[in-house]
C-alpha cells in the first residue's frame, strides 16, 4: 500500500539523521576551554529542556484527562478517548523532535567552532550538518506519527478523525509552551546580558566575565532550537491533518477517493527525500558566500519537491494538472515571502537604512521608523497570501468559481478548498530543508560564542561571525516562512474546522460572531502583551543577579575569579517555566470559554480573526525586530559614525526593545494562529451545547 | 412635526454657541505680548485650515464628479447625483464645523491665559466655554445637515437613503483628511520643538527662543481642535445615518415606522440639550479639582440624556422600555470605557508605574513595557463593547435569540439589530459635552504656551499647568471615546451594508472574503505604516531649518534676536498637506479595488476585520502613547530621580517615540475605520458588478 512509501521515506530520513549526527559527534571538539563552555551549556540546556517538558507533561496529562471525558460524541463512542490518545502522541512526538534538536545543536556548536578554526567550509558543513540533523527529525518525526495514526484508523467518508485531530491539539499544545518558555529564556538572558554586561559594565558581547554568558548561549539552543522544531513540527503536522480531512469532503472524495487522504503524506515525504538530495549540495566552493551554498541547497530540494508533486498528482489525483500547479503556486509563494521578509529586513535593503538615517535624530525617531517598517512590512505579504489563495482555489475547482455564494457543502467549494490544501502541502514542502538552514544559525551563533570565551585565534572568530550573519539571515527567513505557512494552513484548518462543526459558514454580520472574532483579535494582542512582559520579568530577576555578583566578587570584572554562570541558568529556567504559564493558559482557554457561551460559529469568527491578526501581529513583530537589529548592525559595519557613536547608541536601544519582539512574542504567535485552529477543531463537539444561543 | 423638533434643538444649540462665543471674545485678552503670540497662532492655524480646506476641497470635488457618474442603480436614476450632493454637503459641514472649532479656540486661548492670572476658576470658565462653543457647534452642525436632507427626501420604506449615505461619506471623506493632516503638523512640529529645542539646545519647552514654539502651539488647534472635531463630526453622523436605514428593514419599520427613522435625530437632540443644561454646572469650588467639574458636568448631561432616552422611548418606540434599557447600556459603556483608559493611562495606576519602573533598566525596557501596556489595554475594552453589544441585541428582540442562524433578513435578527443602534445612540448622545471637555485641552495647553513665552506671573502659569493636565487626562478618555463609539457605529453600519448591497451576511471561510479580509486587517497596517512616516519625514524638514535658524543667527539662543516662527508654520502646513495624501488614498482605494475586484461579500470581509483591527490598533497606539507619556510626567514630578536622571531621560525617548502614535496614527485610524463603512455603504450599487466573482 501506499503508505509504505511514507513509512519508508520517514524511515530513511531517520537513518541518515542517525548517521549525520554520528558523522558529527566523531568531529574534534578543541580545546579543554571550548569542552568545558560547550560542556555548560550542553548541561544548562538538557536542565531546562528537561524541566521544561516536565512541566508541560504535567498540564498535557490534565488537558489529556479533560479531553477523555469531556469529549462527547453521539456518533462515536470513543470520541474523547481517540482525542486524549492522539494528544498525547502529538505532545510527547513534538517534546521528541524538539529534544532530538538539542541534543545534536549543543554537540554540534563546538564542534563547528572548531570547524572554523580549520576553514570557512568545514565550520559550514558541521553547522550545516546539524541542521540538517534538527529538519529531518522534526519532519519525520511528525509524517511518522500520523502515518501510524493512520494505520491505527484509516480515514474513509464517516470514519473518526478525532485520533489525528488530537495529534493536531497535542502538537501546537506543546509547541506554544516549547516556542513561548524557550523564547522568555533566550530573550531574557540576552537582555539581562547586554544591559548589565554591555550596557552598565562596558565589556563586549559573549565576555566570560559575564555571568549571564552561557544562560545566553543556553537559549539559542531552548529558543531558537528546540522551540522552532517545535512550531514547524507543529504546522507541518496540522497542514497535512487539515488536508487529510478535506479529503473527505464527499466532492473530493468523489473524485480522488482514499489517494487524496494519502496525498498530504506522500507529499510530505517526497519533500523528505529532497531534502537529502538538497542538502548533498551545500558545501561552500572557494570564496564562495555560504547563503549562496544555502540557497544552492534550497533550489535544488524545491526543483525536486516540484517533480514530487508532478509524479504524485499523475499517480494519485488522476493526473490532474492543475493540482500540480497549485502545488507550484505555493511553492512560489514560500519564495516570494522570502524575498519579501529579506527586503523589510536586510540593512542592504532601503528600509532598514531608513531606519539607521532616522536613528541619526535620536532614538525615538528611529524606533518610530521601525515600527512603521514592521507595520509595512505585511503589505506585499499579505497580497502574497491572498493571491496565493484565490489561485489555488481557482485550479482546485477548474476556476469555476471564486466562492462567491458557495459554502462548504457545495462541491465547487470543496474542490476549490482542496485546491488550497495542495498549495500550503507545496509551500511546507522544503520545510526539512528550511529547518536545516535555520538551524545553521543558532548553531554557529553558539560556534562563535564558544571562540569569544576560549579566547583562541581571531582567525576563526572572523569566520565564525561570518556565518553567524548569514544566519541571522536564514532565522528572518525562517520566521516569514513560518508565518506564511501558517497563515496558509490556518485557512485550510478553517474549512477542516467547518466540516466537523457541521457549519455551513462564518458570519460576521451576527453579534455573537461579530463578539467572538473581536475577543479573537483581542486575545492576540494580550498575549502579546503577556509574553513582551514575561521577558521583561524574566530579565529582571536575572539584571539583579548578574549585578549582585559583580557586587558580591569585585575579581570577576578584573578577570581573576570567574562567575558562578549556573545562577544565571537557573533563575532563567525558573522564570521562564513560570511565566509561560500565564499566556500560555490565555490562548487555550478563551477559545473554549467563547465556545461554551456563544457556541461553534462565534469560535469561527474568533479563529478566523485571531488568525489574520496574529499573522498580522507576528509578521510587524518580527520585522520590526530584525530590522531594528539590522539598522544596528549597519552602524556597527561603521556606516554613519559607526560603533560607540551617538547613532550607534540610538540603534542599540532599539535593537534591545525588538529583542522580545522578534524573538518571544512573534514567533509564539505563528503556534498560537495554530493552536487557536487546532484546539477549535478537537473540541468542536463541545461546542455545539454552547450555553447563550 | 416631530423633525421640527430636532431642528429647534440645533438651531437653539447653535444660537446657545453663538452666545456663549461672543461672551469669550468680550474677556480681557491680556497683555501685548500675549496678544502678540497669540495672533501668531492665529493668524498660522487659520492659514493652515484654510489651505488645508482648498486642498480637500479639490479632491472631494473629484470624487463627487465621479460618484456622480459612477454610481448606478436600475431602482432610481438620481443615485449618483444624490449620492454626490449628500457627500458635498457631508464634506463641506464637517470643514465649517472645524472651522468653526478652530475659530473659537485661537481665541479663547489667549483670554483663558489672561484668566489664568486671575484665578483657577476663570481659566477653567473660559476654556471650558471655549471647548463648549466646539462641541454644540460639531454636534449641532451634524444634525442640523441630516435633518435637512431627511427633509429634503424623507426616508420610508424603499425610498433611496443615497442623499444621506453620501452626508456620511462626505463627512468620513474630511475627517480623515482634516484628522490626518492636523495629526501630522501637530506632531511634526511637536517632535522638532522637543528635539532640536530640549534635546540639542537645551532651552524649556515652549521657549519663545525655539523657531518651532509657534509652530507647536498651531498644531495643537489644527490637530487636536479641528481634526477631532471633523473625527466626531463624523461618528455621530454615521451613527445617525446607519441607525436611519435600519429603522427601514421590515421588522422594524413594522413596530414603529417612520418614529423610528426619527428617533435616531430626536436622541442626539436631547443629547445637546442635555449639554446646555449639564454645561451650567462646570464651574470651580474652592480648590475643587477641575477634573471634578468637568466630571460633574458630564454626570449631569449623561442623567438628562438618560431620562431623554426614557422620553423618547415611551413617545416613539411604543414604549418599549428594553430599548430605553438598551439606551443606557450605551451610556453605562462610555462609563466604562473611560475608566479603563483611565485605568490604563494615568499616572497613579499601576500600567504607567510599570513603565517607570522599567525605564530604571534604560529605554529599551521602557518602551517594551509600554508595548505591552498598550496591548494588554486593549482585554477589557474589548470584553465591554462585545458584552454590550450581545446585550443591547438581546434587549432589541427581547432575548429571543443571539443571531446564531438568522442573517439580516429575519426579523428577529432586525430588532436585535436596531437594539445596538440604540445603544450606540446611547453612547454617542452625551458627545457634545465630551467634546467640550476634549476642546478644553488644546485651549489650556495653548494658554500654558502663551504665558510661558510672554514671561508673565508664575503663578498664572501653575494655574495653567494644572489645567493643562486635567485637559491631558480628558483628551486620553476622549480618545478612548472614540474608538469606542468607532467600534459600535462600525457595527451598525455593517449591518445597513448589508441591507444595501442585499447581502444575507459575510462568510469569513470563502476564499474571496477571506481574502478580502486579510486585506483589511493589513490596510490598518499599511496606513498608520504611512501615518507614522509622514510625522517623521515632515518633522526631517522641521529640524534642519530649526538648525539652521540657529546656526543664521546666534542671537536667538542668548534671546537677542527673534526667530522666524512663521518659517516653520509655513513648512509644517506644506510637508502636512503633502504627506496626508498618500495614506488617504490608501483607505479610500484600497477597499474600491477590493470591492470592483472580488465584489460586495469580500469588500464586507475587508471592512469587518479591517474595523476590528483598526479599533485594536487605535486602541494600542492611543493608550502606548498616553502611557508611555504619563510615565514622562510621573518621572518629572520627582519621582525615581526626577527631571535630569537617566530614568527620565528614558522615559523621555519613550514619550517621543508615543507622540506619532498617540496623536496621528491612533486618532486616524478612528476615521479611517468609519470610512471603510461609510465608502463601502456609497459604493456598494458598484460592487455588484465584480470582475472575478
Amino acid at each position: 500500500m501506499l503508505i509504505e512509501y511514507v513509512f519508508a521515506a520517514s524511515a530513511l530520513s531517520l537513518v541518515v539523521a542517525g548517521y549525520v549526527a554520528t558523522w558529527i559527534l566523531k568531529q574534534d571538539t578543541g580545546t579543554e576551554r571550548m569542552r568545558e563552555i560547550s560542556n555548560a551549556i550542553k548541561v544548562g540546556a538538557e536542565a531546562y529542556l528537561m524541566r521544561q517538558y516536565r512541566t508541560i507533561s504535567v498540564i498535557a496529562l490534565i488537558t489529556a484527562a479533560l479531553l477523555a471525558i469531556g469529549i462527547r460524541d453521539p456518533s462515536s463512542q470513543w470520541a474523547g478517548a481517540y482525542t486524549a490518545a492522539g494528544f498525547i502522541l502529538g505532545a510527547l512526538s513534538s517534546n521528541l523532535a524538539g529534544y532530538i534538536a538539542m541534543y545534536i545543536s549543543v554537540r554540534s556548536n563546538v564542534r563547528a567552532a572548531r570547524g572554523a578554526m580549520t576553514s570557512l567550509d568545514r565550520a559550514l558543513k558541521i553547522a550545516f550538518r546539524g541542521g540538517i540533523v534538527f529538519g529531518l527529525a522534526v519532519v519525520s518525526l511528525s509524517l511518522f506519527g500520523l502515518a501510524t495514526l493512520f494505520l491505527a484508523s484509516p480515514l474513509s467518508v464517516g470514519s473518526d478523525p478525532r485520533l489525528i485531530v488530537g495529534f493536531g491539539f497535542g502538537a501546537s499544545f506543546a509547541a506554544l509552551f516549547a516556542q513561548l518558555g524557550g523564547g522568555i529564556y533566550t530573550k531574557a538572558a540576552d537582555m539581562s546580558a547586554d544591559l548589565v554586561g554591555k550596557v552598565e559594565a562596558g565589556i563586549p558581547e559573549d565576555d566570560p566575565r559575564n555571568p549571564a554568558v552561557i544562560a545566553d548561549l543556553v537559549g539559542d539552543n531552548v529558543g531558537d532550537i528546540a522551540g522552532r522544531g517545535a512550531d514547524l513540527f507543529e504546522s507541518i503536522s496540522s497542514e497535512n491533518i487539515g488536508a487529510m480531512i478535506l479529503a473527505l469532503t464527499p466532492a473530493v472524495w468523489g473524485l480522488f477517493g482514499i489517494n487524496g487522504v494519502i496525498f498530504p503524506l506522500m507529499a510530505r515525504a517526497f519533500g523528505l527525500i529532497g531534502t537529502l538530495i538538497g542538502s548533498i549540495f551545500v558545501y561552500s566552493r572557494k570564496n564562495e558566500d555560504p547563503f549562496s551554498s544555502l540557497t544552492r541547497g534550497l533550489i535544488i530540494t524545491g526543483v525536486i519537491c516540484a517533480a514530487g508533486f508532478f509524479v504524485l498528482t499523475e499517480v494519485l489525483l488522476n493526473g490532474d494538472l492543475n493540482f500540480f500547479l497549485a502545488a507550484l503556486v505555493g511553492i512560489i509563494g514560500a519564495v516570494l515571502v522570502a524575498w519579501i521578509t529579506d527586503y523589510y529586513t536586510s540593512y542592504r535593503k532601503r528600509p532598514t537604512l531608513h531606519i539607521a538615517n532616522a536613528s541619526e535624530s535620536g532614538p525615538a525617531p528611529g524606533i518610530a521608523t521601525g515600527l512603521a517598517v514592521g507595520m509595512e512590512s505585511s503589505g506585499l505579504f499579505i497580497i502574497v497570501i491572498g493571491v496565493a489563495i484565490l489561485i489555488a482555489f481557482g485550479l482546485g475547482n477548474g476556476f469555476q468559481s471564486l466562492g462567491a455564494g458557495l459554502d462548504i457543502g457545495n462541491p465547487t467549494f470543496q474542490k476549490g478548498i482542496y485546491g488550497t490544501a495542495v498549495a500550503t502541502m507545496g509551500m511546507l514542502s522544503v520545510t526539512p530543508m528550511i529547518l536545516a538552514m535555520d538551524g545553521f544559525g543558532p548553531i554557529t551563533d553558539n560556534a562563535g560564542g564558544i571562540l569569544q570565551m576560549s579566547g583562541v585565534s581571531e582567525e576563526a572568530r572572523t569566520i565564525s561571525d561570518r556565518l553567524d550573519s548569514v544566519g541571522n539571515t536564514t532565522k528572518a527567513l525562517t520566521k516569514g516562512y513560518g508565518v506564511a505557512s501558517a497563515a496558509l494552513s490556518a485557512f485550510l484548518l478553517f474549512s477542516a474546522f467547518l466540516e466537523v462543526a457541521n457549519l455551513r459558514g462564518v458570519d460576521l454580520a451576527r453579534p455573537e460572531v461579530f463578539t467572538g472574532a473581536l475577543i479573537g483579535a483581542m486575545l492576540v494582542f494580550l498575549f502579546s502583551s503577556l509574553a513582551i512582559r514575561a521577558v521583561g520579568s524574566t530579565a529582571a530577576v536575572m539584571i539583579l543577579d548578574i549585578r549582585k555578583q559583580f557586587k558580591e566578587s569585585p575579581g570577576i570584572i578584573e578577570g581573576k575569579s570567574k562567575p558562578d554562570y549556573s545562577r544565571c541558568v537557573d533563575i532563567s529556567t525558573k522564570a521562564a517555566l513560570r511565566n509561560m504559564i500565564a499566556p500560555s493558559l490565555l490562548v487555550v482557554l478563551g477559545p473554549v470559554a467563547i465556545g461554551l457561551l456563544l457556541g461553534s460559529e462565534a469560535v469561527g469568527g474568533l479563529l478566523m480573526v485571531g488568525t489574520m491578526v496574529g499573522v498580522l501581529m507576528a509578521l510587524f513583530m518580527n520585522n520590526v525586530g530584525a530590522a531594528l537589529d539590522n539598522a544596528k548592525k549597519y552602524i556597527e559595519a561603521g556606516h554613519l559614525g559607526g560603533k560607540g557613536s551617538q547613532v550607534h547608541a540610538a540603534t542599540v536601544i532599539g535593537d534591545t526593545l525588538g529583542d522580545p519582539l522578534k524573538d518571544t512574542a512573534g514567533p509564539s504567535l505563528h503556534v498560537v494562529v495554530k493552536l487557536l485552529n487546532t484546539i477549535t477543531l478537537a473540541l468542536a463537539p463541545l461546542f455545539l451545547l454552547a450555553l447563550l444561543k
